[in-house]
């Protein structure tokens, strides 16, 4: 469209009709973002395909039944994090849906990639945060990465981590989800060499402050290869994940 | 003194020169310590010969020599924690100075328990977390337990930690002491079956809040059998594990 | 288990159908887990018979069922804290269920050591805290402890706890439960000799953030032989307590 | 001053030289504040007589200097809080200097009253709480109260406090001064039945946040008839105190 | 009852019956509290009359049932502040209630002092704030005082404290109420010569975080005589001030 | 009322029935409002015409019913924000009620300025903000400005900000609504010369902290220009930005 | 330059030598910056002559030096706040330097503008905050606005201000410094009808927490009006100011 | 070597001079480590020839002199973070030293790999942000990734950002350094499609609160593909960065 309407100028332009200056002075009171977009189509083309994200959290049922009506309108695909049983009711209303129940995550029309990649492990310390590691791990295999679970493993009970410690061969990427003292993105950056995306929950009582104490730990952890994410940002850990093991995998599965 | 006025009263009593009322008059408005000493008595022979211990941080070096010494005329032994080099210089004009470096702990005139009992292990996170750790078993031995150090096993490299595993065998009492973010405690506390006094350190940066996120960690604990003293209080954490040590051995040493 | 695969090694080594090499490979890949219990059994037979503790809070009816059931089918006792009217009801459908009200415990196939051992104090200091000071007493109950309990007992009326002050003699550890400005452990740890583990509550409004200024005042208490657990931390205070009280009498009442 | 310019504007409306509206529009731009002291003037005359304070912390010594310069060409007594050697030095080139140095206040040509009234106590928690108690005494005793100081009698030996509980006896206020956890006001507060000021310090380290676990604890306190004030702020603490031991014994002593 | 044993003792001491010995190993091991009782009977006696105040907030109406039935059964005079209208519900069922909308408080069987004296000002800045400010108006009166209300002239509209300046005339407490920003104490505190009793409240929204910002507001005024209680803790302003007032009218109205 | 008053006292003084002295004492006991409003007259004038504004968070149905009321007999026009559902129901039993639904604001008898003025721009980060923005927009509407709204073009899609740049030109005064990182402002401060009036939301979650994350960025703005309000104050936001709009507009419009 | 480049393209195009794709092609690979700047234009044109202000603090003397050696190698003149005396014996030796001592900034080869414009009111509470009330008074006339100071007027005197209300007549913006309780801004704003900017000051202790309490006082106000910056920005305010003064006044005085 | 004494014990074992159940229980009381190693052995190849990195923070010249000559005894390279003068005067005593002045970094006897790979590009809002930029750019370079870097394009100015957007094209992570109000990383994150790793710095002032403010907006980062470190934590972000381009260019650079 901005294409369009610059051709129209620089055929004036050739044939005449506008000055230099006036060419300059349309030029420059263009919109914005098409010459802008130019610069970074690369990245564009790069996440083409990938489908808006709607978070879902605190939307009423009503503001998702408009948001996805026009989405379907425009024929894109629909994906929700923090999905209620009433967004739901609402959903089903459109289309078949399809549903990740403990990930809280929903579909419509989306088509995951036909291969996923790679390989990213997400790591959880309790059964309580497995909503969040849950909701990370759908989110990367969403997107195309393949996902092995270790759940339970908290640090208070090592052993159950190191047992299984050959699981972390050859993975991209580990995300760490851990509530309550937020310890175990410390253990695993020890004895993994991939990045650990760190992900504190919420869960815990008292002077775990909704999740702060373990937001805390994990900044301050003593092991490298650590970055973390907002307090049960289950989403974003597995996105930022997904980029990562997407990038370490397109050459050698391509 | 309080008992010989008691004894006067009595006497006075008997004889006759202070009826009944008087003497109950005057007993209610006897000071009110020796009284209640009477009750509490028990636990005071327990401590006994166990000197009193001066902070010394914050203190000016008049104020060490003011206090000490006071204590010396008394013949009492003198006990300083966090002590610095114009503490010491002060301190070694009265008497020959027992200096334990990294404890930051001296001593005067004090005697040490002639055999320690039991057994204490003190771990410690990183290589900056010694001095507070130093503090914690320079005290508990100066009150009379044995102490093993176990230094520099920070939850990232485990494995330190786990092969040395062996050494809380026996143990009656884990202090654990580390910054950052805290975890060692987790660890530990998954590990063994006594008692784990946790220390946080102010040894960190950024968002560790000078030893608010170690504590805060320490206090959101997914082990059982942890408490958590102040940061930085190696003291209190020696002392206290002394106290757990102590009872559990003093039946079987002695 | 895993012994048997050991010998079962060694045996084929011994006859020659596993070389040295062949031998050692699968030393290396055998979990983990197993040579690491090997080294902490010590502490796994002492906790022998101790059921696994299920922390309801945040549970629903729907997650305790599951968890109980498993549980059962096991022949597993079961311990849950901080249960709710409607997990009890999941839970009577199971099996005869032993409730404790306050203490907000119940279990199911829970037998008792036979005897308690030794003597714990609970302390609390107002009529709020008793539900946290009862999650404390009965869950070192369970675990085998004697058990006495000395309630609303706070710092504005001092000579309530005073005059009762003889209750501490010969106890092994003394819980204190404290709200508001949490100054209890303070003056108890004053008075007695043995560890005080101190736990906060939320007890308060406005400026006690929840237990926020109980928890402060209780790690920057100026008496020493305190340590401290999380806000409304019943169940670790006990739990600890008890290991106190355990390994201070294990050798004198056997 | 402005009375004067009001008199003069009633002659002149009085002869006919400001028409009624000329007068009022000419007395609703007049300064406010000489109309408005009329009605606060009661106060005033309460506390004639009574220095202006300069709290010294913070100023330079040429700030200082200034001032006081200022004050004495007025013929001002001069009181000055938290003063510094480097303050003594200057105060000590215009006129001899009356110095307070626990309290850190000093006074040039100030009088205090004849006799001083009533009874204020005030108590500190430990030593290092010294500083901030004799502020406050000091300060009360400038403006001409009564005060006895009970100081070292923190809650961690509570019979220190008990024993010598009579001296509560006929006070106006007491005045609590306390660091670390603070717990000494609401212990004070259960057992005198007059007004107390609670003042926390920054004494502490760790998790005391430079006062603000002293002060959140006396916030909190489950006692009645306490009220705090700022951290450290032993001035206002005596200034307040007095005013309330003032108006306690006017009628009586008078 | 205490004092009779202590007389059966003198009486079988000066029989001889009990030796010197044994008289003091006896009166060593005498509850605690009598003794002490003694000492502190002064303020007892003051204290007189006055009911037990019941904390309503958080009580179930249950709670509430056992306790007030109770203290009815002792003839004691019930107060409870915080009360819910479940609160009421369960009260009346007992005896009529003299119930205090506004204030929510309630008593049964209480009879006020026959004549209030004295003079205490209550200030609240905002409507928002009155029922904290009644709740403190109330407990005053309730205890004995002469209560005056200045609502709803906060600091936006400075002048309608000013024109009404004369109130404060004779008064010997001042209770300021106030959220938000917590100004109000300030500028009272400029104007008057007797205490002032800050009370933040939690009305507020956003960065008042439910009361913290009045609350540092009036910890840090810059105007002297003033002190604070808790975030809408109005009852403990109301006593405070009662005391205050009490003790300063106790002489010229008798 | 006030000036008849003062009128009647200047007729009597005159007339020689008031001394000068009498005079000046009945003038210093009038009270203070009515002078001091003449000294700020100027500004109540600006301000004719405009509303009293009720804010309606947390007061019940039939709290606004009475205040209402209140003023709708004194035949003020009504402006309420932060309407519910139920205040609404109550006010459409007054009166025809015009109802802004996104802005949670509602009026009665309100009749706009004539003729906008000016322009205001609001911007909104995300649609969650639209909630305040509108609180923002429609504020500075009934006042009387013109407003322009920007919204969703939150800084990961700066594109969209800024191909809509020219909206700015012109503008008196932006106001800029943004919740989680609250960058917002900081780059529209770097691109418009006029004032920018940032205003955090509680939008968000975890680290979030209810609009503190938010608040914090603005308060640290790198770019020049731009002050803030309360979190979600959108009223605050749009009431500066009309008198900030007004008088730049005020001679230029006229 | 920019343009230069792209009147070549131009030529090139109409000559033929780039086709109508190659053209389109160089013209989205362009940099950004010049056609945005296109779009902004406008305001760089108002802030035109304005120099770019260096912020002192933290910065070495030798950073200083670097910076300002290249500012004046480009004639741009220096405008440096939060200098110190380093940083002065620095500047001097370049030129003469424009020092502003109570403001802490310097300027060497700047210009002010000829005449200063509208009416800037500076308002301070205390004399320590007037540091920073000059840093924003300086950066307003600085930048071509008159200013008023008003001193010394804290609420805990609130006559002082309210006697010289009439300075704020005619003011386009008031700048409000405070530090402690923060109070000043809410009195101010509810008598005043221009925008007020309030500068929290980090003056106090204890629990001023270096300007929170003061902060957070602002952002809570009750009085409208009122927008604030980070604690101690007086130039932040100084700037704002100024805008919103020469927009106000920018017609009417020209 | 504890393979070596495996090997010995199978040899024992089948020459009969060592029984089964002796076996098993040597095997079970070996050191753990070797075992566990077996198992990650294959990261720690990975990490060969990376040198062990000295936090220099805090540390004494002699502490890091200790340090350096142990690791210097071992051959092993050194790099030390953090460095002071006084660290650097004292590792010129061992050895030639490469120092890194703005990133704070130094290194003794280490050879960068011979080839760097990939593309990072690290930038930073502010000037006083570049030493963390160069801390984490340093890291990444002497581990052997290629950087670019682009500083001093704050939010402020958008335009200098966006104007050189080609630079993130191909590259494999990028790390954003930013004080204040931390917004860069969401401007760059909604612009690139790499992952970002946000690194907030102490730069700031007031209610930056020494980067809370920058680390919470990161943390509530709008924009996906972000994660956080640590404040200040430039080593962190290159360690992380470095690992993410590392795997992300193996397999197409060799």
């Amino acid at each position: 469209m901005q294409e369009a309407t610059l051709r129209q100028l620089l055929q004036r332009f050739r044939k005449g009709k506008l000055s230099e200056h006036q060419f300059l002075q349309r030029l420059k009171t263009l919109p914005f973002e098409d010459l802008e977009i130019a610069n970074i189509d690369y990245h564009r083309a790069l996440r083409k395909g990938f489908p808006e994200i709607i978070y879902g959290e605190g939307k009423s049922a009503n503001d998702v039944k408009l948001i996805v009506s026009k989405m379907l309108k425009k024929k894109l695909p629909v994906v929700i994090t923090r999905v209620t049983s009433e967004h739901i009711a609402v959903l089903k209303k459109f289309s078949p849906v399809q549903h990740f129940e403990k990930a809280r995550i929903s579909t419509i029309n989306y088509s995951e990639p036909h291969k996923r990649k790679g390989k990213i492990i997400v790591v959880s310390a309790g059964t309580s945060d497995i909503s969040v590691a849950e909701e990370a791990a759908v989110t990367a295999e969403l997107l195309g990465s393949n996902v092995e679970r270790l759940y339970d493993v908290g640090v208070a009970g090592i052993h159950r981590l190191l047992q299984r410690v050959n699981i972390f061969h050859n993975a991209h990427c580990v995300i760490c989800v851990a509530g309550m003292e937020g310890a175990l993105p410390s253990v695993v950056g020890g004895i993994v060499s991939c990045p650990v995306i760190a992900v504190p929950t919420s869960i815990g009582y008292g002077a775990s402050f909704q999740g702060i104490a373990a937001l805390l730990a994990m900044l301050n952890s003593c092991s490298v290869g650590i970055s973390v994410v907002n307090i049960d940002n289950g989403f974003g850990a597995g996105y930022q994940a997904h980029i990562i093991n997407f990038q370490s995998t397109v050459v050698s599965d391509d």
